[in-house]
């Protein structure tokens, strides 16, 4: 059984996640992950398959930690900025002190002329642990929906 | 009054409601509605006027069940897949066991080629009940602000 | 330390908050804020460049109060309705009896006849109170990613 406070915290985490990218603020966002935990983006048709090929994989926090550190030398001045809507967030099962969580996100992408558009949807399939009372992500797959989009590749969703 | 656990329990149920229709989870999605409930879709401009023209109407759960089996019978293969957005929750009133609840809904569908794109958004306008202390919802009825969609009418929202 | 009563009511006043809106119960709405408060509607840019320019200003409820009536007499048949999602609400800190709470949102557009689309994106950054044991907004500043649509300015978001 898991308390209250637990479950408003992990919608806050997932309220985190979400700010961190949109405000860029990548290297904060790193600290919503455990140490060891893992990253990656499938797309819809590969998760539902079970085909292993992905959008992103980082198989540990070190491997996110230099995708973040390479965007920010590719990137200088981001053309796009992010805002996230991450709903239905939703506890499936806590196995001792691991949390089965799901959610689903759209996110939308405005330019430096004030220009927006939707860019991608889909959801969250993680395992939250807690680490000295605070929540992280153990592991985070981000599935796409609409997966066919030129640049989606390059930073965190 | 209600309990914290009763209004999580109402958010829960709001995000089980989107990933079981997500996930093309119809039958379970069934499960999620009390025995003598009610689900129907109405345009916002009808719902506004109070017309009772609804796009889909089903007085109780075997109508609702007759729906699902004969769009699993018409959909052998699923061309789009939706996701599903649900926010602004809110429990207006609970007039004994009876809550009366409202939320806001977007749905973004994908194709198999991987393109998406906004399919419909509006509220839920629904009456929970809790049955053996699980919610379900006693009527749902589902608002849709753009109405004029012309494949809207096969599935649930 | 907040409660988690005062958690959930501050969700709610959001919920609150877009709904107001969404069913054009302005009056209402203005309720939803604090006697002596502020609301600001200002662009992206303007916001991470810290220019004073904003999209709307009402330096307190007044203000607001009268923008509300102009737009009564202005609008007496709306040709756009609303459909606000707000997510991501985080109260980051609590001074005193002082909540500052961030939180972002897509509204949708729908006209007479049916049709929709994406109308705006952003964040809300707000100071919330209690007053009499309710929450409400003290500070409202509505931050727009998409700044650059014409008609955005005559009504809030």
């Amino acid at each position: 059984m898991m308390s209250i406070e637990e479950r408003l915290d992990i919608h806050d985490l997932f309220a985190d996640y979400g700010t961190c990218l949109d405000e860029d603020r990548l290297e904060e966002w790193l600290e919503l992950f455990s140490a060891d935990s893992s990253y990656k983006i499938v797309p819809r048709d590969n998760y539902d398959l079970n085909l292993p090929v992905t959008l992103m994989l980082c198989e540990n926090r070190n491997m996110l930690r230099d995708r973040i550190v390479s965007l920010r030398e590719a990137n200088q001045f981001s053309v796009h900025r992010d805002r996230h809507l991450i709903s239905n967030i939703k506890i499936k099962q806590s196995i001792e002190s691991e949390f089965l969580v799901t959610g689903n996100y759209v996110v939308y992408q405005a330019d430096r002329e004030g220009s927006g558009s939707l860019f991608s949807f889909g959801f969250y399939d993680s395992t939250i642990i807690f680490v000295s009372e605070k929540p992280k992500f153990y592991s985070m797959m981000v599935v796409v929906d609409n997966w066919a989009i030129p640049h989606m590749l390059s930073t965190p969703i």
